[in-house]
């Protein structure tokens, strides 16, 4: 099974795009430090402080204004996302998917967290690529 | 199984639970029509007009700037809905809960699209409360 999340956002998608890349804009819709630029091949350090949070990713893709494949977890636990970039209606659809997951009951609490965390860091996009707002990021409160 | 979240945001908890309870208010961040004031004992006509949504909801108990429960949806779908409001650290946590929810691997793609209502709603309410901005409500796309 895989989590996916859309959302709509009034940019293009080079700028959604440059978001995540940018380890300098990143820190304004999710994790609070990346430790270098998005590029195909490389293994990032993504560090999300005020919830104590920080791990490697490797990326597998990075096409520019396009999308993004990249690797986290580990074992059992490894997971492909993907995040691609479609212009649509003078807007771009940020769109993201988490997939190889097990369709097992004992799985759903987990899913129902990542979930939240997807829609949470799109929301948080959209007001920052929209709105200029970076004040959000820290809001969801993981229980 | 129930899908909960929980936000904080910068306000008093009245002025959370207000932007539920006033049907002057609920179009900044959340459904586009109240059919009147959230009060006990009060069926309320719920419409989303970008996502083609029109339903009533029971209002079990409605606590001004404390809690408040409903129901919605019918028969073996229906679920009861908590939304509290806990001042905390000079803001407000607004906790959701959705329950009376089978625990079973079918209901997982239901229960995945319903948490990122919630998130969503919750993550415009901060934006709304905190920034004034009434704009994200339409960006999360239901594929």
């Amino acid at each position: 099974m895989e989590i996916t999340a859309s959302m709509r956002i009034l940019c293009d998608p080079m700028q959604a795009y440059d978001a995540f890349a940018d380890p300098m804009k990143i820190g304004n819709f999710w994790f609070s430090a990346s430790s270098q630029r998005w590029e195909t091949g490389k293994t990032i350090g993504l560090t999300y402080l005020e919830y104590g949070a920080s791990f490697d990713i490797q990326v597998l893709e990075a096409a520019p204004g396009e999308h993004i494949r990249y690797h986290w977890g580990e074992g059992a636990d490894r997971r492909l996302c993907t995040l691609t970039f479609e212009e649509a209606d003078g807007g771009t659809i940020v769109r993201v998917s988490e997939s190889q997951w097990r369709r097992d009951k004992d799985n759903i609490a987990e899913m129902l967290k990542n979930q939240q965390g997807w829609v949470f860091m799109l929301t948080c996009l959209k007001a920052y690529l929209e709105n200029g707002i970076s004040t959000l990021r820290t809001g969801l409160m993981m229980e």
